[in-house]
C-alpha cells in the first residue's frame, strides 16, 4: 500500500449523531470505533496510507455527556462512502453497528451534493394536500380489513368510508396476494368503489392499495394499481427494504403518494441504547425513502410509543433536508375516535389521523360513522 | 357481514413459536392477541363471521414457562395468510408484534404445502462444498477492504488470497459502486486475478462481488458479476430486504452461490425478550430467503453474541426444513487466525471461517498468511 495513487475525494462530509450508552471512556471508544468500523472495517493500526485515514475515515465532530453514562458524538463521513445509493447510505449510517450494543443512531444531517441524489417524497405534505383538496385539517384515514373478507366485501367498506368523508383508505398491511383475497380484483373493485362515491360526494377519496409483495412484483403492482385508478400506495419497507418504496416513489409511470406501514420494524426502536431513534427511521430515513405519510403507533394505543418518540417523529418528517419535503405523520394503531380532541391538539394540523376498527364499533351506518368523525376533526381549533 | 360466502381454506397451518416476557397472565394474553394482531388486525369482538373466526385467526396451540416471567406460545396460523410469499409470510410471523415489547420471534415451522413455495438456497451446504471440490474441512473465507483503494489494488489482494489457498474472497460489505471504487472495473479485476490464481494453483477459489445496491440495479449487478467471472453474490438484506436475496438465489441467469451479510440486521436480535432469535433469523429465515452461507459475528469477537445465540444460528443453518438445503454457518467479525483450533471445535466441519483483517496483520506475504490459515484448519481433528 505504499506508491499506489493516493485518493482525491471532494472533502465534503455528512453528519451522523449517535447516543453512546456507557461510561465516559467506553463510549469515547465507542466513538473511534464508528468511525473505523463504519467506513474501512479494517485494523486502523495497519493502514499507513495517509490518504485513507484523512479522506475515508470518520471523524469525531463533537463529544459530550447527554446524560447519565449517555453520550452524543457526532461523526463525519465522507460523502463519496455513501456512493450515492440509499443502501449503502443507511450501510455507513448504522449498517454493521447496529449489530453492537450501545450505539443509537439518533439524527443525520446530509449536504446538497449528497441530498440531490434522493428526490424524496415525490408530494410530501403540501403535494398531497393538493391532490385531496384538503387545506385546513388533519386528514382522515381508515384500514380495509379484516383479512378474511372477499374483495367485494371490502369494496362495500371502501364505498362506505368514501361516501363519509375518509380522505385516505388504505389497504390492511396484511392484505397481498392471498387465494382468498387477490390483488388484481381487490385493486379493481376498491378503486371502483372509491371513485364511484367520489362521483356522488364530489371529494377526492384515495384508495391506497398495498403493493408490498416479492421484490419483482412490486412495481409491477404499483403500475396495476395505478391503472385499475387506485389513489397511492401503501408499502411496508420492513417487509422488503427502504430502497423497495423509494423505487416506487421515483416511478413516474406510478406516479402516485405512497404511505409507508411500519411492519416488521418494531425492532429498530424497542431499545433506548441501541437502534434508530424514531424520529430518525419514521421521520428522515423514511423521507429520504420516498414515503408521503408515514404510518407508526400513536403514543397511549395498543403499541408503546411515548409522547416523546411521538413528537421525535414529527420532528422528524418536517425538519430541514433541503430540497426533501415534509410529510405527514400518520399515527395509528388502536385510535378511537373519542380522542380526536386530543390527537388534533398533539399533532396539529399537519397530520393524518388513522382510525381502524373503531369506526366499525361507532353503529352499523359506517358511512355516518365516517361523517362523524370528519365532523369531530372539523370542530377542533 | 351476516351472508356472505363462507370461506374455504384448506385448514393447514404453520406454526410460530413466541418467547413472551410478562407475568403469566400478561403473556396468555399476549399469545392471544399474536392470534389476531398477525391475521385480521381487528377488534375480535366485532367479528361475527364464524368462519373467519375459525380459518383466519391464528390459534394458541400450545403455552407454557420456559423461565421466570417466561413463556412459550406456539401459534398455528392458516397457511393462505402467508400468501406464499417471503415479504407476507414475515409480515405474519413477526410484523405488528415487532413493535410490542416482550414478543421475541425464536422458531417456526412450514408444511411441505407452504415450504414448496420457496427454493431456498440454489447450493446448500453440498453444492458450495461441490463447486469448490471442497468435502472434508471448513472453508476459508477473507473479505476485500479497506474501503479506500482502487480496484486494481484490490484485485492484488484478491490474488493472494487466491494463491494462498482461500477458498471465498468476499467484498468488503461497504464496498458498493463508490467513485474511488467502482462496481464494474472492481468485478472485471478481482474475477480475472482469482481465475488467475485458479490457473496457477488449480484451486477453485470463488470471488463474491458485493451486490447490495438500489433495488433496481441488484439484479442488473448479479448478472454482471456473472458475465464477468465472479464465483458468487455477497448480500447484505438488512439493508435492502430479505426478499431481495430470495430473488438474487432464484434468478437462473445468475445462478451463483449466495453470502448474506448481517449489516443493519443488529437490532432484530439485540433484546432477549423482543425481536429475532439469532437461529430464526440468521438462520431459518436466511435459508428461505436464499442464502447459501449466512455471515454472523462470531462470540468473543468486537460484537457482542454469546456462544449459546452462535449455537443456536449453527441450529438454525442445518435443522430440518423440508426440501430446503442446509447451509453455512459463517462466523466474522475480527476473528484471528490464533482462534482457529477453537473455532474448528466449536463449529465443525461444516462451517465458513472468515478471517478478514488478522491476515494482514501475520507478516507481508498474504499468500503465505493464507497458506499458514489453511494449514492450521487441515491440522484440526
Amino acid at each position: 500500500m505504499g506508491d499506489a495513487p493516493l485518493l482525491k475525494l471532494s472533502g465534503e462530509r455528512f453528519r451522523a449523531v449517535y447516543h453512546l450508552s456507557g461510561t465516559r471512556e467506553e463510549s469515547l471508544a465507542w466513538a473511534r470505533d464508528i468511525c473505523i468500523e463504519q467506513t474501512v472495517e479494517y485494523p486502523e493500526d495497519l493502514i499507513t496510507r495517509q490518504d485513507i485515514r484523512e479522506q475515508i475515515f470518520g471523524r469525531i465532530a463533537s463529544f459530550e455527556p447527554v446524560g447519565s453514562e449517555r453520550f452524543e458524538a457526532t461523526i463525519e463521513f465522507p460523502i463519496e462512502a455513501a456512493g450515492q445509493e440509499l443502501p449503502q447510505l443507511l450501510n455507513v449510517l448504522f449498517g454493521n453497528i447496529s449489530i453492537k450494543p450501545g450505539y443509537r443512531l439518533v439524527r443525520f444531517e446530509l449536504p446538497e451534493s449528497l441530498l440531490r441524489h434522493f428526490r424524496g417524497p415525490r408530494f410530501g405534505r403540501q403535494g398531497l394536500r393538493d391532490l385531496l383538496n384538503v387545506h385546513d385539517r388533519p386528514l382522515l384515514s381508515t384500514a380495509i380489513k379484516p383479512m378474511g373478507l372477499s374483495p367485494r366485501e371490502l369494496a362495500e367498506f371502501a364505498y362506505q368510508f368514501a361516501l363519509g368523508g375518509i380522505d385516505l383508505i388504505k389497504d390492511d398491511h396484511g392484505l397481498a396476494d392471498q387465494s382468498f383475497c387477490r390483488f388484481e380484483e381487490r385493486v379493481r373493485l376498491l378503486s371502483d368503489a372509491v371513485n364511484r362515491a367520489n362521483g356522488e360526494t364530489g371529494l377526492r377519496c384515495l384508495y391506497v392499495p398495498n403493493v408490498t409483495a416479492p421484490v419483482d412484483q412490486i412495481v409491477d403492482r404499483a403500475h396495476r394499481a395505478r391503472e385499475a385508478g387506485a389513489g397511492g400506495c401503501l408499502i411496508s419497507p420492513g417487509l422488503v427494504g427502504l430502497d423497495a418504496m423509494r423505487q416506487i416513489a421515483d416511478d413516474d409511470r406510478v406516479g402516485l403518494p405512497i404511505m409507508s406501514h411500519p411492519a416488521l420494524m418494531g425492532s429498530f426502536t424497542m431499545s433506548a441504547t441501541a437502534g434508530i431513534a424514531h424520529g430518525a427511521l419514521y421521520g428522515r430515513i423514511s423521507r429520504l425513502a420516498g414515503a408521503d405519510a408515514v404510518i407508526f403507533p400513536n403514543y397511549g394505543g395498543r403499541f408503546c410509543f411515548s409522547e416523546e418518540q411521538c413528537r421525535d417523529i414529527i420532528d422528524g418528517t418536517t425538519s430541514a433536508m433541503g430540497a426533501i419535503s415534509p410529510i405527514f405523520p400518520a399515527p395509528a394503531g388502536g385510535m378511537k375516535v373519542s380522542r380526536v380532541p386530543e390527537l388534533c391538539r398533539f399533532y396539529g394540523k399537519d397530520s393524518v389521523l388513522l382510525i381502524g376498527g373503531d369506526l366499525h364499533r361507532q353503529g352499523p351506518d359506517l358511512a355516518e360513522n365516517c361523517r362523524r368523525f370528519a365532523r369531530l376533526v372539523q370542530e377542533q381549533p
